[in-house]
């Protein structure tokens, strides 16, 4: 497996789980954790979910996307929390997560993932 | 309703409905239409359905995003054969198809929303 692990926050459920099932086609080895949408299971984020999504990955280094900027604010919170190593990145939800994964998966060299997130920021 | 509307093409109809369900919310009054996943709900994009979702949008001038580069493709064919006035976005599917959502349904004057759009061009 990889050393480092994807976290996914949506505002949506449906956008996480099918962001997963695209991404972890092409990287098998890559530990993915994802939630989204509220309790209710409606449009939105909470801090308690993008903690336990966090925890629950297999790495003890994450690398996390969201969709818009109140999944941010959680991520962050929860990240400050966490025992774990964890870079929230400002890219495009789904094409960021899948470079990533992509990348992770061909055991390219984390600083040169890195790089390759960089060039995809985003305002958000 | 707005004179311009929405369309999205996913490799995931998971993707596709999850973005329907978030940009709806901001954007009441733009006819927004998706499709994603190939025939037999797997992962994957088709010809069929990014013409039908075109066709089905109630609005004659569109404004459409894809995640992955085939489903890009295949909107370009799809578009090739269409009467309608259609153009497509190199931009993040989640965030860009959310920004001009809301712009439009704020009225914003499509010349600043395709400028906006602009801004957010990914090499995909």
């Amino acid at each position: 497996m990889s050393e480092y692990g994807i976290v996914i926050v949506s505002h949506s459920s449906q956008i996480a789980q099918g962001i997963y099932d695209l991404i972890q086609e092409v990287a098998k080895d890559v530990s993915i954790t994802y939630v989204g949408g509220d309790e209710e299971g409606g449009i939105g984020t909470n801090f308690e979910s993008a903690s336990k999504t966090m925890e629950s990955n297999t790495a003890d280094k994450l690398l996390a996307f969201y969709d818009l900027g109140s999944a941010k604010m959680n991520l962050e919170v929860a990240s400050e929390l966490s025992s774990k190593e964890i870079e929230i990145y400002d890219v495009p939800v789904v094409e960021g997560s899948y470079t990533a994964a992509a990348l992770l998966q061909a055991g390219v060299d984390i600083e040169v993932v890195k790089s390759q997130l960089a060039e995809m920021n985003l305002n958000k």
